[in-house]
């Protein structure tokens, strides 16, 4: 569908320059919406909802619908890897993700037809989804990268310091590289099979990409996500990435910048983006980064945060979108308000 | 004291290069001494053993008999300002600190001689601890910084977020700040009462500086931090004070040490210790920046995690440190092969 008729967000991916610039937020569909909530509350269970992709496709279309944004990314979970890896997730009613944690490679999963099939929910959704929108709104697909898929395989869960990894990776670095490229395998068949099913672009979430210090980005950031966008390329030239390294150093937004090969680097909400127009772009096109409280708090807070942002990237490669995902507590007038603002940017 | 023979510590906050470099690690007196757990399964409560200057000396004096740091930091708490603002603390077993949740200015203690009072435990520690320990070794007060001491009154809590905080300073920024002025007057008069009590210098931790856009890292880390350096330094000219805008991005490092004043700057794990050496080097001190999990660790990955650091700083002022507090988990004796790789540097 691409050959027909660019979206706004695949042409900025692919180098061209759009103003003002095209606006989707992580997290657009979700539980901030009433809409996901009554059909949350028919369905229970989040997991049993991103494996439904009639569902999934439902979801991921709600927000296109209300807003008109101009990307929909479907609505999945970064831990349907490690559950494709052999690791079963489960998501209890308002806790985090629980997982059996792993402590070596022994007994994970290393069949890609196996990742394929456990993994297919997410291919079908993906056409449901690219079927129901026309070319002028991109289809996002993603995965979570390597480091932060290990933080919460090795944790059995989230961590505030993803303190099993880091120490499984000071106490083996050798076992823990070997984790990352197996994980690594099953997220760039994944990306490339959401490609195929559909996805305009893809979007790679290190979410747990903070605190690290700059050898361990070097090795466990850098180097597995370049390892994918090289994976997926030779497979699929050509084929869109953003890379969301969250919280990163500025030294590491650059260096991830310049040496993963993404198309886009999003951006979490403490990046100064006078910063980022000056060095991360025109290498890449940067996606971010109003703070998701300042769309809870809307009006002048709101307006002037969305005016730093179009100011600071004004005429260059901007997506724009939230610096982490729509929290619950998001009044949708809100985001209503947010589109009208970022659409009048001159 | 100081008159006598300054500590190494003091002599790198005044502007002396030392080397090898001082050393003292953050949470330093804690849980994963053995000593400190036995007195804590009598004390019992966290916050008890704060407010009684025998135990809390005790506490403070612990790992300086063990490892011979060259800085002993007072066993207190950083929610004793609140508390003395009239802001109940409860610290439950095996869970966070819980406040009751503030959303206005009203009903704050607003008189000095009351937080004095209510702060006094600190400086009878302080006394104690300065009289137990020689010249060579410094002893240092500390405080939270008003943002982050307004995180935990705004959420009753601690927070991932800085939900409520955030908000409030998005709907009402007037009040926020004199919210945060009013903490600020406390926090300057409670590190002058403690260096007038013995402290060689005092800390300043912004813990949750994290995750803030850049106009308000300037509103609310900066500028009050910058306030309370000059209100101490007019009350004490020459005093000596470390600041730590925790996980604050590179460029809110930079600006905050150029425009607050303080000696040194404390850094996170992520740090690029070279990129520190460059631009907060000669400005201010340095100190950190080692990653906890690495000294759980130990071995290899400790001796490269300090080689990396002494090796961007040799001859440059550093005050060896962790990146964050010393974790329960960590074995005593890797806190013994620290110190003598440290002291080792070349």
């Amino acid at each position: 569908m691409k050959d027909v008729s660019p979206s706004a967000v695949v042409k900025i991916l692919e180098g061209e320059a759009l103003w003002p610039p095209p606006v989707w937020l992580m997290r657009q569909a979700g539980r901030y919406l009433p809409e996901y909530r009554s059909l949350r509350a028919k369905a229970g269970n989040f997991w049993t909802m991103c494996n439904d992709p009639a569902m999934a496709a439902e979801i991921t279309l709600q927000p296109i619908r209300r807003f008109g944004l101009d990307a929909a990314i479907i609505f999945s979970d970064i831990l349907t890897v490690p559950n494709a890896l052999g690791v079963p997730v489960r998501f209890e009613e308002g806790e985090g993700p629980v997982l059996d944690a792993v402590a070596s490679l022994d007994g994970l999963e290393r069949d890609p037809d196996v990742w394929a099939e456990k993994l297919s929910p997410a291919y079908e959704t993906l056409r449901r989804v690219r079927g129901a929108l026309g070319p002028e709104t991109a289809v996002l697909g993603f995965a979570g990268a390597p480091w932060t898929l290990a933080t919460y395989m090795a944790e059995g869960g989230g961590s505030s310091d993803q303190r099993a990894a880091k120490l499984w990776s000071y106490r083996n670095a050798d076992s823990f590289s070997r984790l990352l490229a197996l994980i690594g395998d099953c997220v760039s068949r994944h990306l490339i099979a959401q490609l195929d099913a559909g996805a305009d672009a893809v979007q790679i979430f290190d979410s747990w990409a903070s605190g690290l210090p700059k050898r361990q980005f070097e090795d466990w950031v850098i180097a597995p996500t370049r390892r994918i966008v090289q994976q997926v390329r030779a497979a699929r030239p050509g084929a869109c990435i953003i890379g969301f390294p969250r919280a990163a150093t500025l030294e590491g937004y650059r260096r991830y910048a310049e040496h993963t090969g993404v198309n886009a680097v999003s951006v979490d909400t403490a990046m100064p983006m006078a910063w980022a127009a000056e060095n991360l772009s025109p290498q890449v096109a940067v996606q971010g980064n109003l703070d998701p409280i300042a769309l809870i708090a809307g009006g002048s807070a709101l307006r002037s945060a969305v005016d730093e942002i179009v100011t600071a990237f004004s005429g260059k490669r901007l997506i724009f979108n939230l610096g982490h995902g729509v929290l619950p507590e998001t009044p949708p007038d809100h985001v209503a308000a947010l589109l009208e603002l970022v659409r009048a940017a001159r």
